[in-house]
């Protein structure tokens, strides 16, 4: 039997129009009270004048009480429903990327809440992050060794949201034997990453497209890469031409890795790498009288909570204020947030508000956001986290 | 003796944040009648206090009263300054392009309010779109001379815009002899224009990287291009592997070119053509049981002033309904809308509605705007006019 999931009168809509999260004060939790369920207990979502609306799963301890995962009232989630919407993931890859380096499935927007599959080749790099897809843990494993016959699968589910969702956090090997590092084609670029450390799932797949658009201004030119980790954005910058980089990263493993990255690529003789808190490095620099020709900002969200909105924009201030003193005349500024909570037009403002006071104007040249990889879905605007800004500096017109 | 402009207390505030414009109500009438002002008049712009703001110019005419164009005092509108920022946009161009087919300046975010110069190789096509701007007339074409010494200048001067500014409005050869055609060259395409024709001055350039990412998908696929004009995107699709183009427009002369540049690129084959009503065609091919890959929507501006706002939303709908009932399983709909008053989230909203209602779900796999000739003023919101959203069509999740 299943369970039926009751919503309150008319908390449809936001369903109807193709969003996929139910929050918990839009249950009618007297006729299905949320306590008797189990976190990740599969569900029909009803309507109160009783329509069927979809199979979802619940938690009943996290804010968002249930997502739908099929709007087909024979496809509730199973190991048949995740190899079917794996193949429709993978064709999108397999017909936009010439090479098996991208992310495979992007949770809500490829129909699978609650799993993000980063794809290195043969390798696979999962995560599960919430209760509901962590009971289908085999069904997701077996599915995507029936999809894609990886050689290992690596579960990271070091993350925040399984913390929320109840569920344990750690790095395990599901299957297969994991090499010591995972492999990463990006454009004419070969990087290399340690496969069960390193941030996220070992590389920032998200900003591919952004770093493609860097190598269209990098000949010929300077580049400070801040927040560098493993050195996507510079030692792409370099085989793209650029006459030196200079990377910034707090983490030493991650310059270790960046150096023989550049190595690796041929580039070592122009990249070079400064430990430190970016702040205290940005300063030093000026101190110096050093200029760029290129500064890209790409930091961690510093906004992770709407609570952290006020002093994460102002380290967003600081920030560009560094940047943009450190900037050659006619400069070129890539600004990156992946804060959800720091919306587009915010992160723009904050960079013309910079330029202004440091006597500055700005051209936005280009606004960019996440790969095809990584789809945004239309109902869903949580979907859209990451954006970059190119702007040019020029004196003030 | 230069005239002074001066606002009304606080209405600097907007010109701070770096936006150029000035409303008529935000004038101090009293101290600076408009009615004394001639349209296209300089002025300097002082603050309820006294502060001086910039040079300017001024149409007591119109409710866009006056426009900044230099905070540097040294520096009013005049030919040494154009010649000055034709260097600096050439610079951009020069960076990113190849080739000379672009947007050499883009108004207010080039810094040179009321001036639009598209570039066609060693012609270039102008418009005056302000009296301020009207009156710099000979300055404009002697700095267009000096810095890139074409063969002729046209000015395509037969904008709404002017109606409104009380200028006249027609096309007419400013300098040297116009050839019959202007030539395009995008990515791996050759186009042909009218020189005195044509829509806007000739050609779109503004969807050049939205035609190039379009290649991207178009490799062994069907696409039916609405609203093609002289063929932008069905003939680069056509050259990227398309399988066959079929291009929807009103105008047979339009027709006319872009057969012509079918064979130009020697596409001819694959590429053929519907005169007529957009929506009745699309109508037509649906009845006939058509389907197509990929459909492209490059509509007019349906939404051209505020008040047309429910009728045009309404067309955009129509729009996307039929281009998703003639869409094949996995399709992809590209939509883009150049209103300015239809937000990017709106036209999103739009296509998710009727993706909904005609049950689709939609994956945004990207959304591109102008490209980099076509710069953003950050603080000007109204310069960022253009979007375009790939948006995968699936069966409902």
């Amino acid at each position: 039997m299943t369970t039926l999931l009751h919503l309150r009168k008319d908390e449809e809509r936001r369903l109807r129009t193709g969003h996929v999260w139910i929050y918990s004060n839009e249950i009618d939790i007297t006729r299905s009270p949320l306590r008797g369920l189990e976190p990740g207990q599969a569900v029909e979502v009803m309507s109160s004048r009783g329509q069927w609306l979809g199979h979802g799963y619940v938690n009943p301890n996290t804010l968002i009480a249930a997502r739908i995962v099929s709007r087909d009232r024979e496809h509730p989630l199973d190991r048949s429903l995740i190899v079917h919407r794996l193949n429709i993931a993978l064709a999108l890859r397999q017909r936009l990327y010439p090479q098996p380096y991208y992310r495979l499935v992007h949770g809500e927007a490829d129909g699978l809440p609650g799993l993000v599959v980063d794809r290195y080749g043969d390798v696979l790099v999962a995560q599960l992050t919430t209760a509901g897809m962590d009971r289908m843990r085999e069904a997701v494993i077996g599915a995507l060794d029936q999809v894609l016959r990886p050689k290992a699968v690596i579960l990271r589910n070091d993350v925040n949201s399984r913390t929320l969702e109840g569920l344990p956090t750690g790095v395990e090997v599901a299957f297969g034997e994991a090499p010591d590092h995972l492999v990463v084609h990006e454009g004419a670029a070969r990087f290399e990453v340690p496969a069960l450390e390193g941030q996220k799932t070992g590389w920032f797949h998200d900003q591919a497209a952004n770093r493609e658009q860097l190598t269209r201004y990098a000949q010929g030119r300077t580049v400070l890469d801040v927040f560098s980790y493993a050195g996507g954005w510079g030692i792409r910058a370099a085989l793209a031409g650029a006459t030196g980089v200079t990377a910034v990263d707090a983490s030493e493993r991650a310059l270790d890795w960046l150096t023989a990255n550049a190595a690796r690529n041929g580039v070592e003789d122009r990249v070079s790498t400064l430990r430190g808190d970016a702040f205290e490095v940005l300063r030093a620099l000026r101190a110096e009288g050093k200029h760029f020709d290129i500064v890209v900002l790409d930091p961690p969200a510093f906004i992770k909570r709407r609570k952290d909105a006020k002093e994460g924009q102002l380290a967003y201030r600081r920030l560009h204020d560094a940047a943009l003193t450190l900037l050659s005349r006619d400069g070129l500024l890539v600004s990156a947030s992946c804060s959800h909570h720091f919306a587009e037009e915010d992160l723009l403002r904050t960079a013309q508000s910079a330029a202004r006071a440091n006597d500055r104007s700005l051209q936005c040249l280009a606004t960019g956001h996440a790969g095809p990889d990584h789809p945004v879905h239309p109902a869903m605007p949580e979907t859209a986290y990451l954006k970059a800004f190119f702007l040019r500096v020029l004196p003030t017109f």
